[in-house]
């Protein structure tokens, strides 16, 4: 299973959502480098080194002075601290215009989330395939989800819709979602929600327009 | 203008980030509310108290000590800081699946971020409309950007199309990009590029799944 980290004490969601941008630059770093110090990953992320050391303390990465971190070990470490080193399946629920854009996303661009099914309820789309995967009826998700093992749920319906995917997807035991729909999920404690709220980013953005455009 | 924010300091981005939540909350106080107290607000937000007023600070909304802040009054001030007391035009480049799913919902779902054209080079799509708005040419950009006065740009495009898009929309006046696109943009200093990685998103996802299928 390799280096999972397997501490009791919960790593902060800050850090976690900075992870991938580390295995990110890791992947540029040419071959023959063997070691990188957090001054030049603070280049590469733009995050301080002193977060960066922080941020590496959590799962127990520790530099060498004057020398930095191993880069084969760092990427070791930090998929195994986010479960990249195993199947990561994911199921995306809605096969609309964004459930389409969001799998085929996955499917072409990630290597390490696996969309395995996509779910709706409209016949037009329901028994089609999206870079050949399947989009099954939502009343067949609690059955699919079990069978194919599915964690992960990618939410993308309409956001009257959502509450109650949610729910049907946690009865078949996914534990970690991302939201696409602009309304607030409930979920049991052990469930992690992630939200993607294109309106509040809309109308962040608006301000830069406005701070701009002032005489 | 109403209450423009026109001091000289910027507000820090994660300020600006949280703002369009307590618009979302103030929406929905009853009508015979007429004060909230930050307490409340960091009940339905989910933020400090200590962290709200702060925030409130930055654009001079200060609260009075056991009856809080008026309603209407923070509306107000929190659209003028954001810049959505004036239409807000934008166009979204790219009108595939993703662009489509943007564009549609931003028209449909959002009143203060108007969709004004989107753009594309395929042909099937150039000239078509999505929800009553055009499919212009890309070649037709700079000069559609320019005539509807557009400062904000929602990017969705190939990887390989997003520099060469962002260039040409900087160059007709946009100073605001969404980028959907996961590559990183190169922008003059002047312009905010906000970032949304879905393939980070879903490897940090990916964590939280992991930690709690463990043992």
């Amino acid at each position: 299973m390799g280096l999972r980290y397997a501490g009791s004490a919960r790593i902060p969601e800050a850090t976690v959502r900075r992870l991938p941008m580390y295995l990110r630059v890791l992947a540029d770093i040419p071959d023959h480098r063997r070691e990188i110090t957090s001054a030049e990953l603070a280049d590469l992320t733009g995050y301080s080194s002193e977060q960066i050391r922080k941020d590496f303390a959590f799962f127990g990465a520790l530099g060498t002075r004057g020398v930095g971190y191993r880069v084969d070990l760092l990427q070791r470490q930090i998929r195994g601290v986010l479960g990249l080193d195993r199947p990561a399946p994911a199921v995306v629920i809605g096969a609309g215009n964004l459930g389409t854009a969001l799998a085929r996303y996955s499917i072409l661009q990630d290597r390490d989330i696996r969309v395995v099914a996509l779910f709706d309820v409209d016949p037009a789309r329901v028994g089609t395939e999206i870079e050949g995967v399947a989009v099954y009826h939502a009343e067949e998700m609690p059955a699919v989800i079990r069978r194919l093992g599915v964690r992960m749920a990618i939410v993308a319906v309409p956001p009257q819709a959502a509450q109650g995917v949610v729910d049907g997807a946690v009865g078949a035991g996914v534990t970690a979602f991302l939201n696409f729909s602009p309304v607030k999920i409930q979920a049991p404690e052990h469930v992690h929600v992630q939200n993607i709220d294109l309106s509040l980013e809309l109308q962040s953005l608006a301000y830069y327009v406005s701070v701009r455009s002032l005489p």
